[in-house]
């Protein structure tokens, strides 16, 4: 049995998402800018894949939602371009994030602060795992041109108070952005109710194919293109619709809302049943309280045990799981959210993130406990370090 | 029987193709920089595709090729930082391009030239289609950090002089990017032989999948990224990378240079068969000498017919063709490279652009020279100025 807990990485494709883009490759692999038949007949697949989008953020009319090749795309677009139209042409110069941010906010933010010049803001997240609003709100000031907060956190699910966010912003003029990726699908994302300015999305977090991703731009407000070429998608966004993933996409975001029911009652409670055995474990520690967090996350650390060999454990048990995010996945420093939830510095070097999805099965949490608990016995037992330090061997 | 000559815009994507994706999405739709199983059975794939795509443009190993979503992406990102690079950090500030390159380059220009004060030279075409290297040479300064020059000509099929171009270039100490797009799969494009700097090129256009491109890099040389982040390719371009369409891309590649030599005998004889039989038509005009074009393509005028109208009847007989650029298609104006080749301004709105692929065959030749001929007869009939101005009816 292959267990996949790693669905805050990506996701493995829905079988109908897969069905749904194949006439795409197929046969309607026209060009949509063209006129005649051959890009015609793309049309209707492109505009239900749209509708899909719009439907499933509650996007009134009045927004654009502008396809993207992913998230990193649509992150760097926003923040490059508050800078261009913003910071470069006002007397604004300041940004406000968190540090636990995805890198492709906090490497453009480095990279504007360093070769532009940009004031940035980077919060901490306090030990609940979180920027309350109020520290945003005490941060803002005149220079202040974006707010730039996830919704939710990709290490431990955390959700953010992303709506009394963008309330103390706008009483102040205060646009906001959020990278949306780990929270679209698990919990309602709602633009409207949100009041959000701009949204980043990415279909492989929600069972959509790899290399497609959106922008949500509030009442359509001037944000100059990242890819400027041939008016594709009203000048906005340039390059040749990529039909198939467009299809793709909104098929999965409709599938994903049509199943929040089932990720917040048997998703969560099959992450909360994991969670529980586990936490049978001593000196096993969990980030962020449930009931703030993404139903399907749990980030944790576990004493006497390094959190590579955790993985490689887990996967000889056939369990995919990571350290943390994929996109930094190849490095073994501490983990920054650990150390700002205030775990000490062993604890911040193990950590497991774990993260299921709809497809997650009652079996496949049964045998991740037991591998799980194995491979915790076996690392405590040849961990001198755990040994001497006083860990009780269960 | 649908006829589709309208290659140059978007190409069917091969079965073969298909079939190599297909698993990408079914099963090995891990994230690669994922280090467990899941993570890891997709880098065989990976390497392949990326292996495919040196050997087909002769790309060494000091070289890198990154994957982009599209060519636009990548004109956008060599173009963008030449200037953050080269133009904000020295006292270069010239680019030189041409008038007929692809809107993805011609919009970033323009915007750079409006919004950051770079200087750009366009060069017109000369009456054969072209701009001569020597022309290109004559218009160096010491300011001149760049020269971005297409390959080929998206519209006519035109070949520039690239060799000449760099060799020129590179005597001054100016970089040269060249759009590729149009040549990959029609004709030999070896980096190495050009000696090229930077080369885009979008695997949509020989039978591949949309929403993948790469930028050819010679010497891995520095360019600031476009997609700041996790640091996926090195950190040169951020993103989870496209697993299946990387695959699709390579097999697209491998397979279209298998097909040059097909591509520039059978599919060159169609297209000049096609060539000849339309040039019986009286006061009808095509761009460009044959073997200085691409092999696959036909931009010809007929006088006192509207290119739309050339394009509806053809639609109706089931044969997609376009006034010219897909990339542009909406667009009614008289085509600018007619214009500039010497075409009065009445044929330079009857821009009509015909292109091949492997896929096309002599029945479809056969049926397209019928429909064709057919629908000037009929629109010459019903066009008052046709007469009046005193072609022959035939």
């Amino acid at each position: 049995m292959d267990i996949y807990l790693d669905n805050n990485a990506t996701t493995k494709v829905a079988p109908e998402v897969i069905e749904m883009m194949m006439p795409y490759f197929t046969d309607m692999w026209g060009n949509p800018n063209s006129i005649h038949q051959f890009g015609t007949k793309t049309h209707k697949g492109l505009s239900v894949g749209v509708d899909q989008v719009y439907l499933a953020i509650n996007a009134n009319d009045k927004a654009d939602i502008i396809f993207t090749s992913c998230a990193t795309e649509s992150n760097n677009w926003v923040l490059q371009s508050i800078y261009e139209d913003i910071i470069n042409k006002s007397d604004k110069n300041h940004i406000i994030t968190t540090e636990v941010e995805h890198p492709s906010i906090l490497e453009t933010l480095r990279w504007l602060e360093a070769e532009k010049g940009v004031d940035v803001t980077y919060l901490p997240v306090n030990e609940a795992g979180i920027v309350e609003a109020r520290t945003f709100k005490s941060y803002i000031t005149e220079k202040t041109a974006l707010i730039s907060c996830m919704h939710a956190n990709n290490e431990t699910g955390m959700i953010f108070p992303l709506k009394e966010i963008t309330k103390y912003a706008h009483e102040q003029g205060v646009l906001v952005h959020t990278d949306a990726v780990q929270s679209v699908g698990k919990i309602i994302v709602d633009v409207q109710d949100l009041d959000i300015d701009f949204l980043s999305m990415s279909a492989h977090k929600f069972h959509g194919p790899k290399g497609i991703g959106a922008l949500y731009i509030k009442d359509s407000q001037k944000l100059t293109p990242l890819f400027h070429g041939g008016d594709q998608m009203g000048g906005r966004r340039s390059g040749t619709l990529n039909v198939p993933l467009i299809v793709g996409m909104g098929k999965a975001i409709e599938m994903a809302i049509a199943n929040l029911g089932v990720m917040n009652t048997s998703v969560r409670a099959k992450r909360d049943r994991l969670e529980d055995s586990l936490l049978e474990l001593e000196d096993f520690f969990v980030v962020g309280s449930r009931e703030y967090r993404t139903p399907n996350t749990i980030l944790c650390s576990v004493k006497g045990v390094e959190g590579e060999s955790m993985l490689w454990d887990l996967n000889r048990g056939n369990v995919g799981a990571s350290t943390g995010s994929a996109c930094a996945s190849e490095d073994l420093e501490a983990n920054p959210i650990l150390i700002s939830v205030g775990a000490d510095s062993e604890l911040a070097h193990t950590a497991i993130r774990l993260s299921l999805s709809r497809y997650t099965s009652d079996e496949e949490i049964d045998a991740t406990i037991k591998i799980f608990k194995d491979a915790v016995y076996r690392l405590r037992k040849i961990s001198s370090s755990y040994a001497v330090v006083g860990g009780v061997m269960k």
